[in-house]
């Protein structure tokens, strides 16, 4: 038997046969070694710009379908990773230089795609950072696509790992690396997990595989190459292990913890349309975080209370343009009527950042999260906001709507911000459209300054909404892609706690509620101290819904409300952390 | 008369003849022309090569010479400005591709400086941001003292202003723009103010036109062109207004103001000496900001009680490699002593962020402010840090020597850095190296985490010292040095007051006292509200102490308690503003 241990990038215990992909060299090699080019005729570059055209069209298109299918089933977020990937082929240092290279030094469209792609990945491997990796290897899963697409081969362009062609039936996949665009068309009916030899926590093909659901360990390295397709391995995505050829002792250990984690899994998704209460019966509200109208749907068949966080970014990512009033407010009508009249809240959008908008040109800056982005667009660019506010405001007819603010970082701005949305509520109304006689307002809580000020926004607001991922960068001053210092991002940090509950408490004087909507949210970890702080709405990924839902029918608030006195006055996040794995070992109050 | 309603960039009123550099283009073009090129020999690579090497050694030790007399006048952070000009020399991306051009495609080193130049700075430009355009601005003022060396230029080389040597009395410069190395070697005593078309608030020749107290007036542009060499001029750089040709009443008008502030400067120097206290005798400590053992020299002549901040990035951002414990040991023994038995609070490397050092190759972060920096390098890299450790603790027999940590965001950070220094101190001793018996020990109080944990730090720790510039950009969640969202940089922000608030109080709970080393220390309208808050120790720029002194002298500090409670309680940063103007217009305790 041999035992791999790697980086663990996606929970879950698999066991089944290795499927191995090429290896990395051949898998590389193929698609850029361009049989054709040299036995062709000499070019006629017109000819030849109007085939990468057509591939770069092509591509655009499939980007977008896989764009559109990962928002559905994973959430905006890992969306915008393909819709990133996408951007690429409009970015003015990717498409314009191949495009040249076959027009005025005529080279084939292959070779030219072949020599930016390289020359760009390289220049951003260069530059050392995980961040710049990622990025690296996005261009070079783009380039991948271009040339698949000028092969003309329509039935593997879409961009599944090729070679899985040949996967009859169910398996754990090894490869040397799997690009984002391959991972998220991968069917968990038919990869049971994966292990991969490159990539780290923080990578997309990381990301994606947690979204999906399939468990996976990347990183293992050179010992993986002992691996060989029909090997029996058992992953273990959260220890980071992969054990190979193992003994029988072995998988009936893990068979059997494999047998728990389903059961368990089976017994939360049965009982996911329970309301939301702790075992002491206080009731609290579960909402999801969706990216689209589509998403309620889900969120709905997830057992959500109603939509704590409609992240309109999506809708803005993914046109070619700023979605006018009318595309706005079907969308938001559409949400609104799938939860019926349960509430939808809808933030107004949070672009900047990690989120560009290629047709928008955001300023490149030297700290994006600290820069222009969420409400200071909005506020400057006054026009936007308003359009959003009243599409907000239109869809306010069809069902339970609240207007939510992101990025406010004092009174003053969200002061602007409600009176925007007020003048656009009362021109409507005297428009003659149906509107509600009042949309509820209020602010993300992830500037620290926010957090602080929470007893006077407390006055103003209607609501809260504690953005934790955020609001732990900032109060950190930690970025949590980078992996140089992702670990020193902890939620549980102390002074994040100290954080969260005053907030939690300003809110409750003035009779307004908090929700969260962070990762923090969907962490059962978190549950009983969120409890115990008095959270009256968590919001997360609807895969997240049942689990948490069964955490918390575990929970005794009263013994909950003890258990966060003594963690925020604890001195650190590992302190923090064992507090809370003790208190859910001996059974949190059951 | 003509009103030219501009960007102050450097507060002063001036009035006096205008001299107008030469007009952009000819500025820009002269050295650009490379009129030997073309009439020379056909190139021989290798002289070629050699010419340009020698041009970029001269070029560098110019750019050392600059840094050291910026840092020598006008402290480290300004050093910086230049020292990364000096880093563009060895940037891979600049440098190689010139002497790639002169190597295989045999180009005179003026044609290949000049391609590569305006290709680097074009591509900086096109990336649009105030910061990007800032490195396009250094890149080719980079350019221009290459081409200059390649003259052989010996004279002119160093840098000044071309043209400004026919200035024979002094005047207002106006001029297209004044690039970073020119602004710096401007002598105040030539150049009462200047006022430039083009720039912005947050660009490089403002921020050195404030330290070197020249009034200046930026971003003119267009109506400038109107002024001829000769006119008359009166400067008002707060207010960022250029009156051409004024009538007589207006020059009476400013003459008068522009007296009673050269009395009041000369007043508040005289008095620099004074002990620092309130009208009513409370004493605090006022400390210098000091970027070199030198600096302590005009530290003490300025009247400083001690040094508050000893910078030592600077130590390791001029050298090529990082100066070894006894070149550390050196400094730190030499500030001491210059300080006599005052305290001198050293703190430890606060690299990484915008501070790069070129030789260490950090990382290229998305976020830099939000990354590997300062401590988390320090603890990343412990050998560093101890060797540091070991040099403040050997200076530590020579006078009165804190060490201070950067970027503290945790207990666990804090807790490992004390033990490095504790067991670096008592090796020391071992060793039989002269000691002090207790070096002191405090944090930097900068990320909101180590505000909000305070009264947990302030157990442990020895003093405080709170860093504005980063507490408010990360509370705010705002990159001051980013002008789309500049504005709502302000520390006067009621959340940074209660976190600037809630460190004093907590030091003072367990008999600690708290410093603050930030730009808000150094602006006499904060003066009362730190008073009331009780702040210990100041620290600021030598060149600020004797009108913070002034300031203090007027205070009653019991008033000053009262408006701090009032402050706090405020919504706005500009309702805090507008109570803090209007307690000194009335008196302030008078």
């Amino acid at each position: 038997m041999l035992r791999i241990e790697a980086i663990g990038a996606s929970d879950g215990i698999r066991i089944g046969r290795a499927f191995r992909l090429d290896e990395p060299e051949a898998a590389a090699s193929a698609p850029w070694a361009s049989e054709g080019a040299a036995a062709r005729e000499p070019l006629d570059e017109a000819a030849e710009l109007r085939r990468l055209e057509r591939a770069r069209d092509c591509s655009a298109e499939q980007l977008a379908a896989l764009a559109e299918k990962a928002r559905a089933e994973l959430g905006d977020d890992k969306a915008a990773i393909l819709a990133g990937q996408r951007g690429f082929l409009s970015d003015p240092a990717f498409y314009p230089p191949i495009a040249k290279r076959v027009r005025e030094e005529g080279r084939s469209a292959e070779e030219a795609v072949r020599d930016v792609v390289e020359a760009l990945a390289a220049k951003f491997e260069a530059l050392g950072s995980a961040y710049m990796r990622e990025r690296a290897a996005d261009v070079r899963d783009v380039g991948k696509r271009l040339l698949g697409a000028l092969r003309g081969g329509a039935d593997d362009a879409a961009g599944g790992p090729a070679g899985l062609a040949a996967l009859r039936e169910p398996a754990i996949l090894v490869a040397a690396d799997l690009s984002p665009s391959e991972t998220v068309q991968l069917d968990k009916r038919r990869v049971l997990a994966f292990v991969t030899r490159t990539g780290g926590k923080t990578s997309h093909t990381a990301i994606l595989s947690r979204s999906l659901g399939i468990p996976a360990v990347v990183g293992a390295g050179e010992p993986l190459d002992a691996v060989r397709t029909g090997d029996t391995l058992i992953v273990d995505g959260a220890a980071g292990v992969c054990l190979v050829r193992p003994d029988e002792a072995t998988i009936r250990a893990y068979k059997a913890r494999l047998a728990a984690e389903l059961d368990r899994l089976a017994a939360e998704r049965e009982s996911r349309f329970r309301p939301a209460a702790s075992a002491d019966g206080r009731r609290v509200e579960i909402g999801a975080n969706i990216g689209s109208a589509a998403d309620a749907e889900t969120a709905a068949d997830s057992g959500a209370d109603g939509v704590g966080l409609f992240r309109t970014e999506f809708l803005f990512m993914q046109a070619d343009r700023l979605p006018d009033e009318d595309e706005q407010y079907r969308a938001y009508r559409e949400a609104a009527e799938r939860m019926g009249g349960r509430p939808v809240v809808i933030r107004t959008m949070d672009i900047g950042g990690d989120k560009a908008l290629p047709y928008l040109r955001l300023p490149e800056e030297a700290n994006p999260f600290l820069g222009y982005r969420a409400i200071r667009i909005g506020l400057d660019r006054e026009e936007w906001l308003r359009v959003q506010l009243r599409a907000i405001a239109r869809a306010s007819a069809h069902g339970t709507v609240k207007a939510l603010f992101p990025m406010i970082s004092g009174l003053g701005e969200w002061r602007r911000a409600k009176r925007l949305l007020e003048e656009e509520h009362a021109r409507l109304r005297d428009e003659g459209h149906p509107v509600a006689e009042r949309i509820e307002a209020g602010i993300m809580v992830e500037v620290p300054s926010a957090a602080l000020l929470a007893d006077r926004f407390a006055r103003e607001v209607d609501f809260f909404s504690i953005g934790t991922n955020d609001l732990v960068q900032y109060t950190l001053a930690v970025d949590r892609m980078n992996e140089k210092v992702a670990p020193l991002y902890d939620y549980f940090h102390p002074a994040v706690l100290q954080l969260v509950r005053r907030v939690i408490d300003a809110s409750h004087a003035c009779g307004k509620w908090t929700g969260m909507c962070g990762g923090m949210a969907g962490d059962p970890l978190a549950a009983p101290l969120l409890l115990g702080f008095g959270l009256d709405e968590w919001s997360m990924e609807a895969g997240a819904i049942p689990k948490v839902k069964a955490a918390l029918s575990r929970l005794d608030s009263g013994r909950c409300r003890e258990l966060a006195d003594r963690a925020v006055a604890l001195d650190t996040p590992e302190e923090v952390r064992a507090e809370l794995e003790r208190f859910v070992r001996v059974g949190g109050g059951e």
